[in-house]
């Protein structure tokens, strides 16, 4: 379409551009614009490839029309296009704007508004443009989500909104070392590892912790990382394994002036660590343990701080005390001097490239008969006294040594909470890109906005609604932690080993969802998705080892299923599970079977939208799976040991365990929406948020609820058109359902940016 | 454990060890050893810990003790293990070895070949060891997956085996870059393109073309990409679009004396690519073409080769002749001089760091009324003479533009043949790392394989099958592109629209098969999957973008979806729309859809394997859902424009595509293996396999099943349960199924070498 360079005719073209981009060209009117330009003096045949009724021009055409008209304002600010009109005519004698309004009302288009708000979007709008506006008032639902500490939230934002935390792309790894390394010396300025671990109130340690951790996370996963490994590991180790001597490690650990490790996983022992063969052996002439690595399956592995700056590592060990082997231990062993040079005895060797995380410098450690005092062992569990002999309230080395890993659940629960940060990110890029891309159309007419196809919607908000929904999970489950810690009676630690079951399915869930969420938000940007400046590839290539480390999700989400089973008993072994097998066989169980309160043939909305029934149907397929898992297992124990039961029903326990993460998600959403407080329209987007979320859940189920009898497949089709339609009701509220999340701008990329 | 160190119990050891290893030591045998140490003149005490039947060793110190003696039988061939015991005992007096011989008699292990067996797996296969060995002979499986083009599969790989062509991780990109160009000079050099490209055989081009691609592949896609935007997207476009005028650049790009690009995607328009944007102008009285990129929304975007060595580039634009618009064209564009310094009116910027493919050199390029003879038109379908008039034998410009673009089908085609190698590596990886990593286990006894647990099977097996599945889909599809080559007739049309089809609902379903398989491998490998070294982290980023480049894949889908819908139909229009609905409304499909032969309840094995009922299921389902789809459509047309219609059923739309897809690559694996010409043993295996591939995609969608009535819930958990259960039974032969991919050893990483 070639452009018009008459000026004469350019107080027409809005007019034009308009009306075509409204779909709607009359013969009439193309008439009365023929006549206006030739009463304006200017050739009329000029607009004739504008003015075809038979090949109306193309969207290409139109939005380079509109960006013209654009251009031509120049001197104004292009936001405000009311003064385009103006600018058009500035030069026209007062009779000839005089016809070009004459024409314009006779096309309906005299209030300059409505010129400025048709062609504001196709201006700034096109195959990407600007965001379409959010009309809803975010902040309260931003308040809601980031209720727990939100002052030590707001103090982490503050200190990102330093110039000095800018994201660099391709930099050597070296580099990005010593980046996260000023950056986390930063973070200890600003008082985050102090305010966690404060003398005067130590209970709320772990939310503030977590608090500032997962704000970090919005920004840079290297960073929050070596942060996790520098006070959530090396100093939450030696606060929650050591005792008042090591009060003096554990506050150069905070202040980061004593940068430190966290050496338990070795090469031959990742998950099963209670066979780690690294040694610690007392001489009790010398009143030293021996830390020795055996052979080369016992060194340490992907000890982060390791290569570069630790220098001094908290090491999980076989303690040997008078030559008998009590199990797994944690000591303190100095790696480096003030100096940085590694001490006698240390091996250091860098773990290599990874595939993210270059800012954590991960390396491996062997240890050859180091030394060090007796007053190293972190001894709350455990000491050994000056004369030597060992000493320990807990009389069994597993229990001992589940207890030690218990204390250290704080890394599991930081995990969790990273990863709907970055979940968080990943889908504001995603649903900003998609709330101003455009793609196809019909002919002749403006591209669709992509968030306006209804497969947009499906891969955008079921999972905005789970990352809701996790994230009330994690903040429950902080909360109650906390309110439980300390507690020695029987009960107490049941509650404990509940929790500690609860963050294990939290972190395993919380991970696989932001893998699953980075992958479709980075898909649903297309080829924008692939360039390391919007962002994805960092938060795909560091948040990746979520899934493996800090307890790998398959091995965790077994254990969760055997909590489940145990819930009522102290241990599994095999006298209990037949004990509980009993449990479940009998009237108990058959009560919690009922299944008349879910079943139903009902596939009306109301229905297909009650939380009740979500809540219900979730409950009950928890409670159904747990039975169904003890029946199997119960089959087997007397034929097999009962590693090798457990193992034979491993699929049907991971099933198990994957129902009761959704279920903890769901309800942890509908308490949290409970106590919503905000006003009553966010209340009720955020209500059908909440139905989206449950709804999803059942979906992606829907063959086990169909198998076992909680869904016929008329109601299962009935579920998916529902989702169909939650979708296509909040997609108006995409964007606002992220923009309260609250992402800063610079963690945004160039897609996500304003 | 304290390690022995009186060589006079040496003898003695591994009979201890196998005693534990193999799970007994009875009271008698202690007795019977500790006499024998005494006999021997040897402090029995320090063989007291082993003797423990209360506090038997564990697994660490079992192994310990296996490496310790495999050390001590140095200068031995470590694999010939029947050498231990001799050297054990060679300084032994004569009756020291008979008393050694007489309690190992009385063990039940005197037979030398019992020790070495029991003792071989733990001294190198600890945590992680020596692979299980491979028995089956995979020769034979490794000629049929590789029997289209093997001698150009074998060229390549004898390339690839030159010590130039090895992994170095975390180079900077220049130097990639350098190291990538270098590796396509030398495949240029092996005479890859021009076989690609012969001119006596041009039927065979494809097929020789992608087997040399996916041999690539397995080694590096930076390198696969490379040549593939070169040979592939260059040359074939040159080929495929250009007259002989055009042969010239078709023989430099071919020898890659010519490096040169495809510049097709813009910034405004990736999918859309009919919208694009950039002009061709014919200028008559000069008699060329002026290129020009009207605004920054159409500078073209992720170009390949541009950034750096693309001296020429097939450039699409919307062709201009005397005023009059006629749709996107390809035009010859040449960018920079022999000396590689850009060309006057051209503008390139480096894409910039992205996730992957750092040995790509993306750019993006704005032309600035850029001047190229009007030879440069590639004018096999279209010309422009030297009177300026415009000719093509294809009226329509959408159809046009549609046969061109049909000619590049190989691009998508090439993509989904690199999308099977990079699930070969990973598989091969992970089966290899599972099949020597062993965690947990009973207490005192070996830890199991990793590749034992059931979870652990049903994240390898199945995706080992399926890829399979999708190789022998792409090899069928290849087959039946070039045999289809060259048909005028409308059939032949019709045949050629549904390849394109095919082409690319097999891109889609292997690129998303590959993604997911990489990312299940990584996590199946813990934390060694994040290492660098391991190969995860290329092959994961650079593949990343298989997704989306080539045709968005879920655009891709939705044209899937509609060219079944119009599959016996020239175009899609809302009145054939109708009419394609009163024919599936007619008695025609309500034929096809008497599901009798696929509802059934039989649930025993026989039934629940059987390839007929897996083939049929599959194809009633899409039948199904072609049908279903019908009747939405139907019920939308006559109140919006079709392509609003079809949006709304957009999700419908991309189940069918999905199941289209699974069918088609079961139906090739199928056919594949009836014309497997191998040993029964193997063929059995491979039955096997393809069971297990059939019955996994039921079980997947078995919800769909359930709803539409062709499974009820008896018969879906059925289903599952034959799946874990032909899991199980595939488990010995996983190692040789993933063998017989034969994947280079250097492609393998650290943990996947042998």
């Amino acid at each position: 379409m070639p452009s018009v360079t008459d000026d004469r005719l350019l107080p027409l073209l809005p007019l034009i551009y308009v009306a075509w981009a409204d779909g709607a060209l009359a013969p009439a009117e193309i008439a009365l614009i023929r006549r206006t330009a030739a009463d304006l003096g200017a050739d009329a045949e000029a607009l004739a490839p504008w003015l075809d009724p038979d090949a109306p021009p193309s969207a290409a055409a139109l939005r380079r029309l509109a960006d013209d008209l654009t251009r031509r304002a120049d001197g104004h600010d292009p936001d405000d296009l009311t003064a385009l009109g103006l600018a058009l005519a500035r030069d026209a004698a007062d009779d000839d704007r005089a016809r070009v309004r004459a024409v314009a009302e006779r096309m309906g288009l005299a209030d300059p508004d409505a010129i400025t708000e048709l062609i504001a979007p196709p201006s700034r709008c096109a195959a990407f443009g600007c965001l379409e506006p959010v009309d809803l008032d975010v902040t309260p639902i931003t308040r809601w989500l980031e209720r727990l500490r939100p002052d030590d939230r707001a103090a982490a934002r503050a200190l990102l909104s330093h110039p000095s935390f800018t994201h660099v792309y391709d930099r050597p790894i070296a580099d990005q070392r010593r980046q996260v390394l000023e950056w986390l010396e930063r973070v200890a300025e600003a008082g985050v590892g102090r305010r966690a671990y404060p003398e005067t109130d130590p209970e709320g340690a772990l939310s503030r912790f977590v608090a500032a951790f997962e704000t970090l996370a919005l920004f840079d996963v290297s960073l929050t990382v070596k942060c996790g490994v520098q006070f959530g590991l090396f100093a939450g180790s030696v606060r929650a394994l050591g005792t008042e001597k090591h009060h003096d490690v554990l506050k150069q650990a905070v202040d980061m002036t004593l940068p430190g490790c966290f050496a338990m996983t070795e090469r031959g022992h990742g998950s099963n660590v209670r066979a780690l063969e690294t040694t610690a052996t007392y001489d009790p002439e010398r009143d030293v343990f021996v830390v020795h690595t055996p052979d080369d399956f016992a060194r340490k592995e992907w000890i982060g701080n390791a290569a570069r700056d630790g220098r001094m590592a908290t090491v999980f060990a076989q303690l040997v005390v008078g030559g008998v082997s009590r199990g797994v231990h944690a000591l303190l062993v100095p790696l480096r001097d003030a100096d940085g040079a590694l001490l006698p005895g240390i091996r250091v060797e860098d773990c290599g490239p990874k595939m993210g995380l270059d800012g954590v410098d991960n390396g491996q450690i062997w240890f050859e008969h180091v030394e060090v005092p007796r007053t190293h062992l972190l001894d709350r569990f455990a000491e050994v006294r000056p004369d030597g002999t060992y000493h320990s309230d807990i009389v069994s080395d597993g229990k001992r040594f589940f207890t030690m890993l218990g204390t250290l659940v704080g890394g599991r629960v930081s995990i969790a909470g990273a990863a709907v940060s970055v979940s968080r990110v990943a889908l504001t890029i995603a649903t900003r890109y998609a709330a101003r891309r455009r793609q196809f159309g019909d002919k002749g007419a403006q591209e669709w906005l992509i968030l306006d196809y209804p497969s947009h919607q499906r891969r955008l908000l079921p999972r905005i609604a789970a990352t809701y929904a996790i994230g009330f999970a994690q903040e429950a489950l902080v909360r109650d932690w906390e309110a439980m810690d300390g507690d020695p009676t029987p009960e107490g630690e049941d509650r404990a080993q509940s929790l500690e079951a609860r963050a294990a399915a939290l972190k395993a869930h919380a991970t696989w969802h932001a893998t699953d969420v980075i992958q479709e938000c980075r898909e649903a940007c297309g080829g924008q998705g692939y360039a390391a400046r919007n962002r994805f590839a960092a938060l795909k290539a560091d948040s990746d080892i979520f899934t493996t480390f800090e307890g790998d999700n398959t091995v965790l989400m077994q254990l969760v299923a055997r909590a489940l089973l145990t819930e009522f008993q102290r241990q599994f072994d095999d006298s209990r599970i037949f004990g509980l097998v009993r449990h479940f066989a009998g009237r108990a169980v058959a009560a919690a079977f009922d299944r008349n309160p879910y079943i139903t043939q009902r596939t009306d909305r109301d229905h297909l939208r009650d939380r009740e029934w979500h809540a219900q149907i979730m409950a009950a397929r928890q409670a159904d799976l747990t039975h169904s898992l003890g029946m199997r297992l119960q089959k087997r124990l007397g034929r097999m040991s009962s590693f090798e039961a457990f193992n034979q029903v491993q699929n049907h326990a991971l099933a198990l365990a994957g129902a009761y993460a959704e279920r903890l998600t769901l309800d942890a959403l509908h308490a949290a929406l409970d106590d919503f407080g905000g006003p009553a329209e966010q209340r009720a987007i955020l209500t059908d948020l909440t139905r989206l979320h449950g709804l999803y859940a059942i979906e992606r189920d829907r063959a086990w609820f169909l198998e076992n009898g909680y869904l016929d497949g008329d109601k299962a089709r009935a579920v998916c058109d529902e989702v169909d339609a939650l979708c296509a009701e909040l997609r108006p509220h995409a964007l606002a359902l992220v923009e309260a999340f609250a992402v800063p701008e610079k963690c945004l990329g160039a897609i996500g940016a304003e």
